[in-house]
């Protein structure tokens, strides 16, 4: 086991630098050592907060694969745009290094299969950050499962409600990608937040598997309806006709017979949520009114669940999950409600001890799927999509997440 | 216009008696003439109703075909099981009679395009029985959009969210319909519920249509498991198999571009919800929560909607639908909250003076054709399905509802 780890972070938009800041450069056991980004502006800041934080000036790139052939590299993190990171990602693995690869849909399954054959055939570990799965709420309802308290999972919902009007509009001026994404794309194009925890509830990949999956696409009217009123008629993306519709629904059927049903919801005025729901023979949990419903205990609640909103705050003594109650214990840190120092923690350590990754490229590349597919079926009218086993029948006897 | 209405009921179970009850019996312009039902026992308590409330002896009938040729009938209300109530409609109709039909899903196009032919042959009115349509937040939320507080509608969402389990199961002794569907149907079996009021919302026949759909249903779980628990594996249904699945999705698409999404939610455990959802380019309301989010008003809730949770209510007096102002101040009647007498009294004064039906033969057909087309969408892996134009073209010009 490394007592520290070298670690090169690769892209340093908001996001790269934002995890440099909470989740990188305050941990005992890292060291940054190189920074990459094809803008000087952004490395020369990196390299300004690496030196904040006392650590010796790191090399700062524009070539990723100088970075790559780094020996003072351990590892590699990369938070790169959505059509990048993959290829990214590949060649760390290639290079040897220990990868993170931040979250985002695939634009292709080609790249999702790159992704898994790049890992079986250098048996480099790469782990997708996918902070959700390490939300307080989420792994208290896996806790809640894996106890038996909701009975056999039957159907899942998630979102990633997100009002970015304001994001994706800039990203005309400040080089987003998700500004030429929502331009010419319509599709699922952000699947992970809300399905990573639900793939860990029903075992995705792990007992389980995601068959088939259709898509339906609202209309596009929200950020044209926006950026008339917000950057007046004259503003040139007001003229521009997005293709990404508004909402998105998306429902995926598994090998165990479960239904989940995602939604892209980011162009129109609505408060934060992932829609969160597990529904069970036994019991059910909604996060858009916090409530945990139990058979043979809130039935007489049946038509007033009003009652009962914020119900879900009565289970945290008994099902907040064990490295959650050691986290409160010891004092949250880090972005996003805490859940991103945690999933730096079980990245670093497993980097450190050279462990396989905690959350995988099977997980990476099944799930990173829905975006192109449900892209597909969109452009169908709805079709079903074949979703691939990208484990080849490893599912079958892979060991649930955390167990 | 006729001064009292002489109506003839048929189908005397739990819902047709709960309604003889509460929503004709106290009617002050409506005298009962006629009672009808296979079940002797049914017929016997309806007449006893009928003269408790101090009317004369009703007829009482086995024979609808009876009923239909009194001349001492001016209007029938349907409330007979899902397998034959369209058929007694068309009856009625042929008949010369009003008519009133209880909802349902259809079993085939063909029983959709029935009911439409025969009220287009006959000219006599048909009115669904959509109690929903005339709820009070349903109406609220058609005045803000008709008022235009929530932008142009995109996304519309609902459910029938209804733990059935004890009603399901004990139709194995009461002969309730509902057990006979669920052990061979597996499709959004009931959605005119949540669906009326949103084809209002989104003017569906009226200026706008429903296209197509897809629907996938999740495994059928919940009513084993609790039959199993609740009646022991000796009783005989705990070894039957149900075919429909417990939680079923369906999305459909609409001529001017927004989707609804439907949930039939009714074998596992929880509460009430019809998971009202509409969602704009300026706002959004959401059931469940009981919330309206405005553009330019709530948006630094954004990461705190907890605390706007209920803000419904704050919209009461300025966007309560004027029918339920009125309501209200004259004392709230009959069942389900009130919107049973709210939408027969729709009913009676458009019998009365013969006048179009208030929810017509296009709504009732394109409703209920949602369960059929479901069916076959679900068995069909989800495939999109599509849906038929009932109107033949006079979508593009009807008026909006309760306009």
């Amino acid at each position: 086991m490394k007592e520290m780890l070298r670690v090169g972070v690769i892209g340093l938009g908001c996001r790269g630098t934002g995890l440099l800041q909470t989740c990188l450069l305050p941990q005992k056991d890292v060291q940054v050592t190189a920074v990459c980004d094809c803008y000087e502006d952004r490395r020369d800041r990196a390299v300004q907060l690496v030196l904040d934080a006392g650590q010796p000036r790191p090399r700062a790139l524009a070539d990723h694969r100088v970075l790559l052939a780094m020996e003072e590299v351990d590892a590699v993190v990369i938070t790169a745009s959505w059509d990048s990171h993959i290829n990214l990602a590949c060649d760390a693995m290639n290079a040897g290094k220990y990868t993170a690869l931040e979250v985002g849909g695939a634009y292709s399954l080609d790249d999702c299969w790159k992704l898994v054959r790049t890992y079986e055939q250098t048996g480099t570990e790469c782990m997708i950050l996918e902070n959700c799965c390490y939300g307080r709420d989420e792994l208290m309802v896996l806790n809640m499962v894996r106890r038996g308290l909701l009975g056999e999972i039957v159907h899942c919902q998630g979102g990633y409600c997100h009002d970015l009007r304001d994001e994706i509009s800039q990203g005309r001026e400040n080089r987003h990608y998700r500004f030429r994404n929502y331009l010419g794309r319509n599709c699922e194009n952000y699947p992970t937040h809300e399905l990573g925890p639900i793939a860990n509830v029903l075992d995705i990949n792990r007992g389980n598997r995601m068959l088939t999956l259709v898509s339906v696409a609202s209309k596009a009217a929200g950020l044209h309806d926006y950026i008339l009123r917000e950057k007046g008629a004259d503003y040139d993306a007001a003229q521009m006709r997005f293709a990404q519709g508004d909402v998105v629904t998306t429902i995926i059927k598994c090998a165990r017979g479960e239904t989940i049903t995602l939604r892209l919801d980011t162009t129109l005025p609505r408060a934060y949520s992932r829609g969160f729901q597990v529904q069970g023979t036994r019991g059910m949990f909604m996060e858009d009114n916090n409530s945990v419903f139990l058979d043979g205990r809130d039935n007489r609640y049946d038509y007033s669940w009003k009652e009962r909103w914020n119900s879900a705050e009565e289970y945290r003594q008994d099902y907040d999950h064990p490295i959650w109650k050691a986290y409160l214990a010891e004092g949250i840190k880090g972005g996003h409600d805490g859940m991103d120092w945690l999933e730096f923690r079980a990245f670093i350590e497993a980097a450190r001890a050279n462990a396989p990754a905690p959350i995988d490229v099977y997980d990476a590349a099944a799930w990173m799927s829905i975006s192109c597919l449900s892209e597909q079926s969109v452009a169908l009218g709805g079709m079903p999509m074949p979703i691939p086993d990208f484990t080849n029948g490893k599912w079958l006897q892979r060991k649930p997440w955390m167990e």
